[in-house]
């Protein structure tokens, strides 16, 4: 049994964590003793979907939480309510200046059948603090856990029955503000939908090829990488795309600086696990002090169980191609792979480069360390093996 | 009289030109001929604001502009309609992944009661560019400039009667699929909102303080600040916060690298006139090849009209704090603006760098250089000087 100390309860490195400027908002925040819920009629109820046919975010489970905010009131009360459009304003600031911000999580059936939810405070921690560097204002992350724990209670029978599949949510906050002009936006939203997702790797493993092309670059130092905002996200549609039809790459490596370090895989954390310089096996991963890489809630939790293994080393530091490459001429390089809610880990076995085809053994001998980090966190996920990082729903 | 040739028709720099790749959307466009007009009952008309209490982005005319796409059907039917809320499922793409685009742009009326748009063939330009990098759909970009005519002359008493004030136009772009991944929205919706703007100068021109803080950076090489993306505003909402709060600064000034390059003011381009170090009167502008630098159009129009006086050096190039602190202490900094479609110039007095205050000389004598440019172009907006740039509405 792995045990986890509350003393690992989320804090984000100093470097990533907002302060608030006085005019944002009003200090309080919402409560869950406040929470009105409205429940759907049965005939309101959607289908549940094929559990073996998910696509990926297509599909939505019946209820939503909403809660309102706007400059003059503060916030408003929280509400469970059946998924229903929103009307705005066409000037609302979330469409011109992407005054958005998102998290993604999960509630899963373990073994016992019950129903958890994995680190929510991590959420928590990382939404608020993106809340704030957006200039939207802060809130109470316990009270937004129990708005959602309430939430998926509600929605219970969307969670899959299944120690593959999971109920995804995605709490999101846009600024609403019907007027044009780059200012904070006094009124928003605050609002949590969810859905049910498939087993990432229905048939085993699939390894993926990455393109690593040094002329784009995914966040910069002084920019917002850091923070789980939706202007990291659009830019990099267009390149995702030229990857796939391109290079028939599924995702991109994003690489930064003139050294060309790896910070991330698509929209994961990277990790890379082989024999150091100093004849060292090490686990490495980008560190969060440069604030180009997002605290990834997956890739804390895979550093804080490799740590725990203690035959390894773990670091956060940056790494480049060049290691990458010298590594692989002398056969050092053992795994390689992106780390993040949607997959857990996602192991690499290709990367286009400068014009070559970098192969990358991960699935050499099976992918022993990507494997062991799977598995021991999904035995967390799916309550086989008990944890404090689980928090149970009702 | 200025004659301007029409072979300065907009024409981006390659370095910015979009290729469109395959699967983004069919090569076709909407076309003016099929716009249906659906005007507002004479009860829905709303009350036109008091002309001299404009704030900017808060009074909107009583129509809008609406043309659907989906990447099945294509480009649906333009309609101009009363404006009226968008109703959007809660998974958006525009709400998650900042799937949005914009452009700033005004209608006049000139001297002569004419109404006219100043250069909307390259705000169409941008436009255009920037949805291919947002890989949103492509469009012909005469058709829209037709469209946009017509709302403009369906609304033409939202045209202020004054030769100082407009009515500003905010064509938009947004990807609306309801479903969560980061991927190419299959749905998108392309529409035009507009209402009246004061002078922005009502009592004559009132220079601004800017925060240089290099910690702060907007842009970067490899990423999209050359593009009207919705991505490039979030981020820098918080960091305006601080400038004015902290240091009662107006706007900030973005800098760039480790020499410090000045590259925009606020959400303008910045000007600098000053005496160089070969002793030329020079008026420069950062260039556009670097992509880190918005393609103005008021930029590109100062540039223009400069270089038709002949008796300055009008040049591109970058230009960092040393340059600016090394030509004020040897009284060579003459003046420094930023330039955008909301204030044509805005002169700058002060900037806060690194803990000092630098008094830029910009008014000292009335701005002779900054105050030709507003001039020069706002004889031309008014049409009190007769240019290609303008057309006509209706």
């Amino acid at each position: 049994m792995i045990s986890i100390q509350r003393s690992v309860r989320c804090v984000l490195p100093r470097a990533l964590r907002m302060r608030q400027l006085s005019s944002t908002s009003s200090p309080t925040s919402f409560k869950f003793s406040d929470l009105e819920v409205q429940q759907c009629k049965p005939n309101e109820m959607a289908p549940k979907p094929d559990p073996n046919n998910l696509v990926f975010g297509h599909h939505f489970a019946d209820h939503m939480l909403e809660i309102p905010w706007n400059a003059d009131q503060g916030w408003g009360k929280p509400v469970i309510c059946p998924v229903h459009n929103f009307s705005f304003h066409p000037a609302a600031k979330v469409f011109h200046y992407a005054v958005e911000l998102f998290e993604g999580m999960k509630a899963y059936r373990g073994y016992d059948q019950k129903v958890r939810l994995f680190r929510p405070d991590c959420n928590m921690e990382r939404m608020r603090s993106t809340a704030i560097r957006s200039s939207l204002p802060d809130f109470d992350g316990d009270e937004m856990i129990k708005c959602i724990q309430k939430l998926v209670s509600v929605d219970k029978e969307w969670v899959p029955h299944s120690t593959t599949s999971t109920l995804y949510l995605r709490p999101t906050f846009i600024g609403t503000e019907p007027s044009l002009g780059v200012s904070v936006s006094r009124e928003a939203l605050l609002y949590v939908i969810s859905g049910p997702v498939g087993p990432y790797y229905p048939t085993g493993f699939k390894p993926v090829h990455l393109l690593a092309d040094p002329k784009y670059v995914r966040a910069w130092e002084g920019g917002c990488g850091a923070y789980k905002m939706g202007a990291n996200y659009a830019p990099t549609i267009n390149i995702q795309l030229e990857a796939l039809e391109k290079h028939h790459c599924q995702q991109v490596l994003w690489l930064y600086g003139p050294e060309h370090q790896l910070t991330e895989v698509g929209t994961m954390n990277i990790f890379m696990f082989w024999v150091n310089e100093q004849g060292e096996r090490e686990l490495v991963t980008p560190p969060l002090d440069t604030g180009i890489i997002l605290p990834g809630v997956t890739r804390r939790s895979l550093i804080d169980l490799a740590r725990k293994w203690g035959d390894i080393k773990v670091s956060e530091r940056t790494f480049n191609m060049k290691d990458v490459t010298k590594a692989l001429n002398e056969n050092r390089l053992l795994e390689l792979f992106g780390a993040g809610t949607a997959c857990v880990v996602c192991p690499v076995e290709k990367i286009i480069y400068q014009g070559d085809d970098l192969h990358i053994p991960t699935m050499k001998d099976g992918a022993p360390i990507t494997m062991k980090l799977y598995q021991e966190l999904t035995d967390i996920q799916y309550a086989k093996t008990p944890s404090d990082w689980m928090v149970e729903v009702d």
